[in-house]
């Protein structure tokens, strides 16, 4: 099923200010989850807005929070999110990077006590527009062992990176730290397919086609122990520096409906004539992604791709074409609707 | 055969001061050779000698650079390393960043104009035992396609990151951008052993287990489209960024004895009370190294290891019972001496 964004987005505000949430971070949360349907990033679009609410009703989640500064330097802020959902927070965190970094350079922000902070790739692309280079990550709820291990301490910890690229697309890295994302196997799982090697572990730590002993089980990270390294180094960041939840104290967003998250994340954004004029790095990466975008393709891959180009490609066309839905996601926000006593359905 | 790391850096030491290295300076590249050799990354180690030699005959190295600062902020700088051997260069900025950081905070150094930096480990390291967490990237020679491409345009990017761990060795990440570095597949061939899918293409992008057809393909990054979108920003931050060489116009240091490499490198550091006390920051990291540690391990798995803790035991054991090196390299070494009448030989 196709929707225009307008639409969904209108739908999901609603429905985020039925539940208390002020119009303005109705509009954050709702522009920031569309973006990963946009995307072609389902896994952190609207499918989440259910989880977002339910908690916001058990009071998990502080629906108009009030951030406060904890700490701060000529180029660091550390702040304390007030349990608010992780879109406010990180849109208010990378707002004062960006205005730091424009004003002194550089600028690091911390984040503790927030929640899911969604698609990664949109805050990124944020600082990218202002011709800087923003770095991005966030812990999350442990799904993921250590290198060697069967228990789940890590999460799927995202990283992400934006980079300007002058005429064309920002560059963006968006990636989870585990080979693919949980939801896939929790798909699998509810279809009965079988999942390939390499996706997960049993809940005794062997390797798994299972998809329903995967969801018991632990989700492999990329790379093995290259991707476990770099999910610590994000729990390390976003959780332990920032005085947030790390480790296996991240609750489940999806399975504990007692405790709020304490998530935290960690943003860096300088810029970039620190270095060298904008205008000369333009230049010069211009002249890298085309020799990366002219160079001869492997059998059977029709063209080579920038990271995030083909998200990049997919949002342009989504926004004048609509974006496909899940049946079962439209069900879940009607559902929800009606749950809530609004007469709107989509 | 088994040496110990203070005889090996005497017989090294000689050998870079012969071509005209400042003893100062041959003390830092023997430094950053041996601490590979000794946490067992021999691909890094005294291996590399006779190449950085050899450049250096040629006059495609600098023996003794005068590395200038070409632009500065309160907390960045960017050198021209002169074309010093990369271990000169990177200790230099390294020391930068750790003191910038030290007095405003955090601090970004960028270098180009340098040569091959060895093993990233000992650069991070050095910031970690400074209390700080520190951030360290250089690219390399292209070996590498962009994924679904078939010519080598990127390095196999090296990234490394040091974080304090209170009474725990620090955390070190050091990795490739690649599945395995390209010494693996150079050896496998001169051997005739098969590789493994997943290592390499030939050279028409085609994935093979044959190691001399990789030798004339390309290495693989780690994790697919993941690891390749990681070694670009490598070279967008070590090549693109700081003037160096970026792309398909890193000669090779192996192969191309006509141009000087300009290789770039980027560091960042950041002191940990911008955010906690490091008391407090140690606290929490020995917490979640502790439960890693403590954390049932998978089957036929001994024990499970923090990044750069299995490097940094091996260290220590090489450090009391000597390093083993193989019989090649001594031999190389041994060959090297006798070509510039040095009358010693290991």
């Amino acid at each position: 099923m196709e929707y225009m964004h307008t639409e969904i987005k209108a739908f999901c505000n609603k429905i985020l200010m039925h539940v208390g949430v002020s119009e303005a971070n109705a509009k954050l949360v709702t522009d920031n989850l569309v973006t990963a349907d946009l995307r072609g990033v389902s896994s952190h679009g609207v499918a989440r807005l259910p989880v977002y609410i339910k908690r916001i009703q058990l009071g998990l989640i502080n629906p108009n929070p009030n951030p406060k500064v904890i700490k701060s330097t000529s180029t660091t802020v550390l702040i304390d999110g007030d349990n608010g959902l992780g879109q406010i927070n990180v849109t208010d965190g990378v707002n004062r990077a960006i205005s730091i970094a424009q004003e002194n350079g550089q600028s690091m922000v911390g984040i503790k006590n927030t929640n899911h902070i969604g698609i990664c790739a949109d805050y990124v692309l944020k600082v990218a527009k202002e011709g800087m280079i923003g770095f991005c990550v966030g812990n999350a709820s442990a799904h993921m062992a250590p290198w060697g291990g069967i228990r789940p301490i890590l999460g799927t910890n995202p990283i992400s990176v934006g980079v300007p690229a002058g005429r064309f697309p920002a560059i963006v890295l968006d990636m989870a730290t585990s080979t693919v994302a949980r939801g896939k196997i929790l798909l699998a799982a509810k279809k009965g397919d079988k999942i390939p090697l390499g996706w997960a572990l049993d809940k005794d730590g062997n390797p798994t086609e299972d998809a329903e002993k995967a969801r018991f089980g632990t989700v492999l990270p990329f790379g093995g122990p290259k991707g476990y390294g770099l999910s610590l180094l994000v729990d390390i960041l976003a959780g332990v520096l920032t005085g947030a939840n790390f480790g296996s104290k991240v609750p489940s967003m999806t399975e504990d409906f007692e405790t709020p998250l304490n998530l935290g994340a960690f943003i860096s954004v300088f810029r970039i004539d620190n270095f060298m004029s904008l205008k000369q790095f333009e230049e010069r990466i211009e002249e890298l992604i085309n020799e990366i975008k002219g160079s001869p393709a492997a059998p059977n891959v029709d063209e080579i791709y920038l990271p995030g180009e083909i998200e990049h490609n997919r949002m342009q066309e989504g926004l004048k074409k609509g974006i496909g839905l899940d049946e079962k996601v439209i069900n879940d926000l009607n559902l929800l609707a009606e749950s809530l006593n609004i007469a709107e359905r989509i």
